[in-house]
């Protein structure tokens, strides 16, 4: 899917929201782990169906399908093809963080854009250049490269400060510019990092930006919204908890629903307050 | 395996050779496509077979694996099998470079050391101390953590200067150091990064270092053994393409084994200069 195309659906929908699909197997209700043959697809054709109409992309994340080995594999399979057969206008990210030796990061690009045709992949930057090269020049695919996490930890090294007073975070938004521009490169930033958003904005200006860390981990959709919006959006939000275990019983789907339409609410009117609807 | 192990199969075996599973389904011999069920797993098992004798560990590279979908999967799990229920003495290291927030970097350990069950797994560092702390506190299980890799992009972030004078790559080293000590985490450090290896050491003295880059790479084992060597060894150094792809006749397996004793004997010597045999 390529910018415009993504553009267009956030338009069409009044949304920028990102469903994360951390299908935790020890959270799946009860109902659904008894009765399904294959409960973590089960759950998440039921969320994806509840919650399509409100939200732009979804984004397994592959730590919870390989904790359950050959069957988790299976699983995400599933739901991939699930989503591009019945809902193609949906962004796919595998939130995989991967990134590695030139031709190791050449077969998780050919794993990623070939074998699951996911749209994009989000990639860690630490190797350099080479490492993330590969993941580039796939006609509508995307890297989601991390900038400055929402946890803790992102102040350890991301927020170390560099002999020419830039912090490393800002040198990876400004370096791997050299390596592709606005329209087949993302960042993750967390909603968690607040004023940081201006600091990250001067250095990709027309870059969209995966923010996770609104909801469960405590960030504003409103803080995020005010330094990070560009004329075209440029924000995919993501929740992931805070939708899909909205609750844990025989109404999971719609409360999953109610939230997401929640969220979509706050984003529409925040596009219209910044006339981008 | 704990260190005491790991060191007693080191000077047991004469080597401190690593063979890495980068097994790509299209480099593997032809013959063993037409033939095999289960291509990847049958050229693992013949690889292992040949090879066990001369090396201590074996790093399974997860991209190769993931590359293939399901059928990947299964072949990983049951080349691990092969490894514990035959060759119970050698270290298993996924090498998959993961690292993510808190709850997602738990689910990988459980994914990596309950249900894979291996030795290590490599980490990335960039998003810090919570998203390294998940995979420590198993009991016998290692954390490799990325430091200074040995691809041409390790320049771009990792020797980037920080306003104390370090590099990045050092003040990982430090700051890690204070999050588990050298019995249970070990370092990522190219054998293409030569003279660094005594940087390494000064904020590393004890610690293992997992050495890729050897071979095809271009990495000197005499180099890398001049400054890494410590006095139980302190070293594992791996080569993959080197020794697996020897050959692409049906002598492949001999051919490995070949390229495997050939650095084993020259192991052995060095490991006798150094006086740790």
């Amino acid at each position: 899917m390529n910018r415009q195309q993504l553009v267009e659906n956030i338009r069409r929908k009044g949304s920028f929201l990102c469903v994360g699909l951390d299908s935790d197997i020890k959270k799946i209700p009860a109902h659904i782990i008894e009765t399904a043959d294959d409960p973590i697809f089960e759950f998440n054709r039921r969320i994806i169906d509840a919650t399509a109409p409100y939200c732009v992309a979804y984004k397994p994340n592959l730590a919870f399908y390989e904790a359950l080995g050959v069957e988790g594999q299976i699983a995400l399979e599933k739901t991939i093809r699930y989503l591009k057969t019945n809902y193609p206008d949906q962004f796919i990210i595998a939130d995989a963080k991967r990134g590695d030796i030139g031709n190791t990061s050449a077969l998780y690009a050919r794993s990623f854009f070939e074998y699951l045709d996911v749209d994009a992949v989000t990639v860690a930057p630490y190797m350099g250049r080479d490492s993330v090269e590969p993941f580039l020049g796939y006609e509508g695919k995307w890297v989601i490269l991390l900038a400055l996490t929402s946890n803790k930890g992102s102040g350890d090294f991301q927020m170390l400060k560099c002999d020419d007073g830039r912090y490393l975070f800002e040198h990876v938004l400004a370096t791997s510019a050299t390596w592709a521009g606005p329209d087949e490169m993302m960042y993750v930033v967390g909603a968690t990092q607040g004023a940081m958003f201006a600091d990250v904005r001067r250095l990709a200006p027309r870059s969209f930006l995966l923010v996770p860390g609104v909801g469960a981990q405590g960030g504003s959709l409103d803080e995020v919204c005010r330094y990070g919006l560009t004329d075209d959006c440029g924000l995919l939000v993501n929740s992931s908890r805070g939708i899909i275990f909205a609750s844990s019983g025989e109404d999971f789907a719609e409360r999953s629903a109610e939230a997401a339409r929640e969220l979509r609410d706050q984003m529409t009117k925040i596009l219209k307050e910044h006339s981008i609807l």
